[in-house]
């Protein structure tokens, strides 16, 4: 919820400033002793800047008395969130200290799921009748901005069914004649969200139309709520959050690094770890099928970590590209094949420059310092043959991998990049392994 | 900049909303003849929807006498931004299209660095004087209106020479009596950001407080623009974009994938792909080394991938972490002790849980199929211990380098979870085979 009107500076030197930066250091308990100790005016600027997470904690270590002075300072929409926070035998207790008829929509927002629109939106917004005039237009918003309306400068044409008629900009009205009626002033087709569309595509279509607001719409065409700009702003933050640590490897996080608990940061890391490692374990197979090959030829176990990792680097490449491409809407399904095109092109231009470095590393080796024995010739060959295949497979199979994750309804951020390197490590060795037994029959082998 | 009312969807059948699915397959000649068919006002929409790049493309590709019909459209700061699109030889041609008073607040708007406040900033914005009363305020914003003011939610009360004494909001002068004097309206201590502040502190600022718009003031305090949330959006969208492609090991892409040609994409792509296959190259040298204890006893070289891979996901996993929460400003400098005393216990907990699966996974198939000879139990052991070291060491390396990187200067997104993985897969190789050593001295070595 955007603050109405912009917040100065405390008057106190900077106190809500320091104690912004030192809140994260900070004990549950000392936290609500140094927000005690703020002047109110400080407090209240505090606390309206904290993360619905930090509200919900400083609210519920407050006494009964004071905490319904913090619930009504929220906006609807933001208590809900708060409410959400909270587990579920305080809810109802938070939702009595709210007012009378805030209350009620209020538990309307607590009905819906807090990643879609009805669960972002705020149910207050400023609404005329089409049959009004620009001076009973305005006159109107004047008494609805007394309850405190978030962002008077769309204001939505409703019928008497609460249907969404049509949209005029604040300004549009401030600067009409008098008498120019709402209806003719106003827009009649507008692009309005439903009330279960998912967080992340009402953030892409506000920002897509550099939209301050965007109505949310049930099934008949009845407004029940607005979703604003800055709102939608924490969205793309999270959301980004969440597909960083998802493509690393790891559930997304609930909360910022430093206030996961031990446990929770385990959990969260172990999972995929222990995924990637069951994974990881068909290497030691494979290789074993390989034993005898490099029993006789112990070179070959010398490049099997630079080969894997050149097969694994550039499969995390071409997997986060897609990945992020998919996110910003600029990548579909249906594209699978121009990627394909492209990235059968990038991978082998990229093996080729890999393979040729390669190769050009056994050869300056042998002449300095001859550690390959006779058939180093044959060696670097199979390294650099190799590096083409394994990158190029690396390539393909991450850029695929997240049309194959998306077509199956996975989101195609959890955990690619590295489950593409466990992949091509498993494959990249049995390239590696064939190349060298073809190339070197005969010599090492 | 955000549109000052909201767009309605297109008369003709959702028109724009197709060609905005299509546009990206289309090759530039198909975009122009797909954008002249449109009907005027679709086509201004449409126009308004696209990026900055897409706009100085279409500009760029229609005759003079049209150009300038579509330069005059955009707001001075958007103008601004698709001039900097175009090469340096044109943008004197576009600037030229310009209006005059336009055309030297756009050229003030050039001075500035594409990533800075001052470049993100639009040179319009409400204002009026202090000593204005309600009623004469909110006739000076209806004429400041009409030259097609942005978001006239928050006013700026400036003196004579054009400083900042502080801000009211619209609603508070909207609802306040008419002769209520601007000064006792406004609030008088205004957060503000500098020309020359960074675009994504500008962003932090801005979601922090949840404004819709923050003033930019140079030295003495005169203000020079506004930057809106809806700028901000984009900001926060791209930054998160070049963060992802930075931490996956390459350069941020300037163009979205399917439009990044393919010179400039194996480019991004190659350098660090080459920088990361030097480093591994280490690898070779280091299980050189312990060539002789290869040879001795081939089944210590079927558990390298193993081993490397487990020490490299979990450094990326611990590198991605930290990284993303300095993006987010949750951990800073000054925490790297915190950060270092969990990841030492993370570090320990996650090598356990490997560890104790690669032993267990090591005696079943030696029940099962007796594959690693009479010395298997030390076997087990030195890849139980080595995994404990190698995830310990990644999770330490891992969470640390990108405090390093910071202290020095560097993004620490830039490439630090593969850099991670290679660093650990080199030392991997030397815990493993030092910890083999002394594990299977007179046994198997």
């Amino acid at each position: 919820m955007a603050h109405d009107q912009p917040i100065g500076e405390a008057s106190a030197p900077l106190a809500p400033a320091i104690l912004q930066e030192e809140w994260l250091t900070l004990s549950p308990q000392e936290r609500l002793d140094r927000f005690h100790r703020l002047p109110w005016a400080d407090a209240e600027m505090f606390f309206l800047s904290l993360s619905t997470h930090d509200q919900a904690e400083v609210v519920r270590g407050l006494p009964l008395a004071e905490q319904r002075l913090w619930m009504r300072l929220l906006a609807p929409d933001d208590a809900a969130d708060v409410i959400q926070e909270a587990p579920p035998e305080e809810r109802d207790g938070l939702l009595a200290l709210l007012a009378e008829p805030i209350r009620e929509e209020v538990r309307g927002l607590l009905a819906y799921d807090e990643e879609e629109a009805g669960g972002l939106m705020n149910p207050r917004f400023a609404h005329v009748r089409p049959e009004m005039h620009s001076r009973e237009a305005l006159t109107a918003l004047r008494q609805q901005a007394k309850k405190s309306l978030d962002m008077p400068y769309y204001i939505y044409v409703l019928d008497r069914e609460q249907r969404l008629l049509g949209v005029v900009s604040f300004r549009e009205l401030f600067m009409a004649s008098t008498e120019a009626s709402v209806r003719d002033l106003m827009q009649a087709e507008v692009i309005s969200v439903a009330e279960d569309q998912d967080q992340e595509s009402v953030a892409a279509v506000i920002a897509q139309h550099d939209f301050l607001a965007v109505p949310v719409v049930d099934q008949v065409g009845r407004i029940k709520g607005i979703v604003t700009v800055d709102d939608v702003m924490d969205v793309v933050r999270e959301e980004a959050t969440e597909d960083i640590q998802k493509l690393a490897g790891m559930q997304a996080f609930d909360m910022p690094y430093l206030r996961t608990g031990f446990g929770p940061l385990l959990k969260k890391r172990a999972g995929w770890l222990m995924v990637l490692f069951l994974g990881e374990m068909l290497t030691a197979t494979a290789m074993g099928y390989f034993e005898d090959e490099i029993a006789r030829a112990v070179v070959l176990a010398l490049f099997v970590p630079l080969i894997i990792s050149s097969g694994g680097n550039s499969g995390s490449q071409a997997a986060t590209l897609v990945v992020r491409a998919m996110a910003l809407g600029e990548v579909r399904l249906r594209d699978w094949w121009r990627v394909l095109r492209r990235e059968l092109g990038a991978g082998l231009a990229l093996g080729a420059v890999l393979g040729s470095i390669g190769m050009l590393r056994i050869i300056v080796w042998q002449l300095l310092f001859h550690p390959y024995g006779e058939h180093w010739i044959w060696v670097a060959l199979t390294v650099g043959l190799a590096l083409v295949g394994v990158v190029l497979w690396g390539t393909l199979s991450g850029s695929m991998l997240p049309f194959v994750m998306q077509k199956f309804g996975v989101d195609p951020a959890t955990s690619s990049a590295p489950f593409v390197a466990t992949l091509v490590d498993v494959t990249g060795l049995v390239i590696y392994f064939t190349v060298a037994s073809v190339m070197l029959r005969g010599a090492l082998l």
